[in-house]
């Protein structure tokens, strides 16, 4: 049997566990919602349940390591979720460990949003580079940093929070208590809310794309601002990183080709890095599976992105 | 006698070249003045004079090696300026290798506001951490990050543009062709133009601070504006970077008490990162000797910085 790792993907609504081999084929998948009613210790049998099924048919000795993915900040040392607005009630739970008891093997606690970028780095639309950003637009707006092949924790694993730079200094207040984030104007539902507040009623993100491809102007309008915002912290990124690649992914991805033009246009006008280089700003690869596929490559990753560093 | 390394930094005004020892100590130090006047050979052969001199009191024997800082965005693998305004005269000049030949000795090549920032993180503000970001206020704004103890290049060289941030998306026009940069709100030049704007007359930034000190209304309004300008940029590096600290540098630091104020309010209104941990921005301290020290660092640093990593 080839060599496998398992990747968990724990979100606030899905539960996916899927078995990977190295050259990243998914061999064996698990979707289940969480179920967060009974607390944190049954949020973790359902885990080490689908985890222990998928062992049982691959068998034991090819599993390489497991990976879990989990919306929120992460202690790293400790294996302890600090603050999840997704997952409130793990917060402070020690899930790494209690993972660890009921499987009797090493499992590797990461965010998300950096499981997710560590996933297009791996086999996705970052597989040809060394540093990626990866944004992904859904309720909110996440981003993961990969630099030098690995994983931006920052010193207390808040690297990343791409989705509250301030694009509009006295924009749309945050729930962060801030004004103007990024988020607050480019999320999926940010989309929703400003096509809202421009009269096209109670729409998802997905109906403003329809109204928009059908010619309507105000719902070319939402997507301007949003395709703009976007762009405007893209470029402070540019400019910042000078990173070869910017991925975006997340629900209002079909709309790229709406949202890209004053996208790149904003860009082009506030980086002339961008404008000097070949800088590739492009839809990333994986969808929502990003962060499954991530997470179950963290443990053959693990000596670059978690082993201390000179 | 002491291994010691000597740094260039070559400006568009002044050049200075210092003998350095392994524990940040200054030995010896040449300051003259950039002359441009007779193209890029004779600029290589002032550099080498110094140089010379320094090493004929030091000892060829002890020299570890030459580190040069120049304003300027460097092709590393090269040793090229590719793009310099201050020295628009070395641009596509290899720079490194003519310098090496006339010497007879390695030399290292790099951007002025990277080598400030291995400075600071070498013997200034940032010895006790291995992640920073220094941003220097002089013409322009410039910045340096350091990352895991090493200098972030990016794949061009071009990484740390931070003075191109848009912090107010419509705001002054900069000439990289955006509106609102960072440097066109926050930097020497920008809190000059301020003044001159709201009727303060031709004044330097030095002189906007002694108004602000003697309490003069528009001179503090001046300084609120840089500073929440600043306080949005560093907000931004803050939500991204999740860095233990950012220093900030250049001529106008002596009114930190002034600016410091609405910076550190709109950091911390704008960044929950920044509000939720331990996070210090605070003054640098080399002052205009930090990207001498840090060229003079860079043979020590050689390995970690410049040879191909994973």
């Amino acid at each position: 049997m080839a060599e496998y790792s398992i990747g968990v993907d724990l979100g606030g609504t899905n539960l996916r566990v899927a078995a990977i081999d190295r050259d990243g084929r998914m061999m064996q998948k698990i979707a289940s919602s969480t179920d967060l009613t009974n607390g944190p210790e049954a949020v973790v049998a359902d885990m080490a349940a689908a985890i222990e099924a998928l062992r049982a048919t691959l068998g034991t000795h090819s599993l390489h390591g497991i990976g879990v993915a989990v919306p929120g900040f992460i202690r790293l040392k400790e294996g302890v979720i600090a603050g999840s607005n997704n997952l409130a009630v793990l917060e402070g739970f020690p899930m790494r460990d209690a993972l660890q008891r009921k499987l009797g093997t090493p499992v590797i606690l990461e965010n998300d949003a950096n499981a997710a970028a560590m996933g297009e780095k791996w086999i996705g639309a970052g597989r040809d580079v060394n540093d990626l950003v990866l944004i992904t637009l859904g309720t909110g707006v996440g981003g993961g940093i990969i630099a030098d092949g690995k994983i931006v924790h920052g010193y207390l694993g808040m690297a990343g929070e791409v989705g509250h730079i301030t694009v509009v200094p006295n924009g749309n207040p945050c729930g962060c208590g801030n004004r103007g984030c990024l988020e607050k104007h480019a999320s999926a539902t940010a989309i929703a809310a400003l096509a809202f507040l421009i009269g096209l009623g109670d729409v998802t993100s997905e109906q403003v794309y329809t109204l928009a491809k059908a010619g309507d102007e105000r719902a070319l309008a939402v997507f301007d601002h949003m395709g703009r915002a976007l762009g405007i912290a893209l470029a402070a990124m540019v400019n910042t990183f000078n990173f070869p690649l910017y991925l975006i992914s997340g629900g209002p991805l079909p709309a790229w080709d709406v949202f890209s033009i004053p996208m790149l246009d904003e860009v082009s006008k506030r980086s002339f890095t961008f404008r000097a280089s070949k800088t590739v700003i492009a839809r990333a690869e994986l969808g929502s599976e990003a962060g499954l596929f991530g997470a179950a490559y963290l443990p053959w990753g693990y000596e670059t992105n978690y082993v201390a560093r000179s």
